[in-house]
């Protein structure tokens, strides 16, 4: 159960209400579709409680913002799948596999202007910023998509430059629903950063988190197979921390396992688990997830806001971040 | 020579002031690369003397404004060319050719974004009007290009069908772009109305000479080899036109071309060619065009501007529609 439920719920009667079956079908249908499939909306959920921290009477006025910001996470999502070539989203098939490519990006295209026809109804006092900092997130955002990308082909991808990856793909969206919303909701700048970098933090424990989860993580409750990173080689946090930590040898090993064309997958599972355990690597993303919580949590007490939103958020923290077990 | 040519110029400088070589390079070099590679800059230009027909001393306000549009148009090419699969765009290479489809997508995403961003910058007075028209028109390119993909596989596409495709992929983005400069140089909502009108009818009677001039131009002149349209089956103006007034049997004759999946492409181009003018589809195209001629140049005598800028856009019209020859 997720403190933030109210604004979440807000934000699905709002998604519900929106217009379906627009002409031409081929270029609105997949939007429907994808905005059907759910998700945890997160980002609009807490885009209304960053208004709410400030002045609870103008979540109202954030509705169409908020939906903006969940409508260009989704975007996001449509185009990152074309280029993962992944099938599956969300238990259903991907827009690229239902329908084709060219339906999965002209409808991505799509999805990205009505979340600009959604952010364009922000009162008009915040608009221009508003605007400023979304658009800054957006370029942001497909810029961590590219270093993710262009990762997949290095092999001496720093432990800095993965952060600094993850703050960009999953960070600072996260952080700017939530200054978007303290922004309408009337935050001093000081306050917009400070819930800014709250959220930025969050954000990128929360990336380190399913990492972790991937690997040491339980099938059932993570929701996906386990080890799913491990099997496509993708560059962690704990591929590229295990690969600084283990001796010589370990890491040849590692490195080898990493290259093998062929292989049984649980054999490469288990084995890349190990030399995970024995370079640390596990310890060490659990530390810097706790670093990361400890940082936003120290953003979040310097905001004079609703003390009762500001208990919201923290639980919110607690349950994202599996603290409540 | 077209005589909005000092608003191109001021389009080209900004465009060549633009920061370079951002990174990540990935993301960003296909950027600079498609700015780099020209154009007419039609768009922006107009946008430029919407705004000086109200308020020649805004001009320099709308700038921003009008780099957004053209920006805006390229990531359309851009995209359009990954679902066309076409390789070749201003006699170079195309970005998913150059690079690959992955950058392509990813690229034009962040022009999207980069769009809103010089959007974004608009006269603050005008900015919500502005970012209104221009979220409506981004999507109704969008709703163009997916009427023209899904035309590809039917065979029942009706002229007015076929109108309104074009109008959207390209007579609405003219259209905005010159209201939009409008309203930035302060017009009325009616004559915001009647320059929009203009460019929406310029814009689909260039289109339909486009059509044309792809099977009765002449290659150097065009551009681009003649009958490259005939070649791909594409339901252009032309061939719904000739299908509609052809005789049973000439137009068996055509439907049976567009069928074959073996020919001399020489061979087709000239029979195609000859069944067109059988089914007068030549000169009636030439007359709608002229009729959508006449009726933009109505909507631009409607307008109260500035007289000398009205004679310029009078005198782009005509050398855009080569009727000075």
């Amino acid at each position: 159960m997720i403190s933030i439920d109210k604004y979440r719920e807000i934000v699905e009667k709002a998604i519900l209400e929106l217009p379906k079956g627009k002409r031409p079908e081929g270029l609105y249908s997949p939007i429907d579709y994808v905005l059907s499939l759910g998700g945890k909306r997160i980002r609009p959920a807490l885009c209304l409680a960053g208004t709410a921290l400030f002045n609870e009477a103008a979540v109202e006025q954030s509705i169409p913002t908020a939906l903006g910001l969940e409508i260009f996470h989704n975007f996001t999502l449509l185009h990152d799948d074309i280029m993962d070539k992944s099938p599956i989203r969300r238990n259903h098939p991907t827009v690229h596999e239902k329908w084709n490519d060219n339906t999965a990006i002209l409808s991505g295209d799509a999805m990205l202007i009505q979340a600009y026809q959604h952010i364009a109804q922000s009162p008009k006092e915040s608009l221009q910023q508003v605007l400023i900092i979304f658009n800054q997130t957006a370029i942001e955002v497909c810029e961590g998509q590219q270093y993710d990308m262009d990762f997949e082909t290095r092999t001496d991808v720093t432990e800095s430059e993965y952060l600094e990856m993850i703050r960009l793909k999953t960070g600072v969206l996260i952080g700017a629903s939530l200054k978007i919303g303290a922004i309408i909701g009337g935050a001093t700048n000081e306050e917009a950063e400070n819930i800014y970098d709250f959220g930025v933090k969050l954000g990128i424990c929360f990336q380190l988190q399913d990492d972790w989860l991937d690997v040491f993580g339980d099938q059932k409750e993570f929701g996906k197979p386990i080890g799913g990173d491990i099997l496509n080689n993708k560059k962690t946090f704990l591929l590229i921390n295990a690969l600084n930590n283990l001796e010589a040898q370990e890491k040849n090993e590692l490195i080898d396992w990493t290259k093998r064309k062929k292989f049984n997958q649980n054999e490469k599972i288990e084995a890349v688990k190990n030399l995970y355990e024995k370079g640390n690597a596990s310890t060490n993303t659990q530390e810097l997830m706790e670093k990361y919580y400890q940082k936003s949590m120290e953003s979040l007490n310097k905001i004079n806001g609703n003390n009762s939103i500001k208990n919201e958020l923290v639980s919110f923290s607690t349950v994202l971040m599996r603290r409540n077990r």
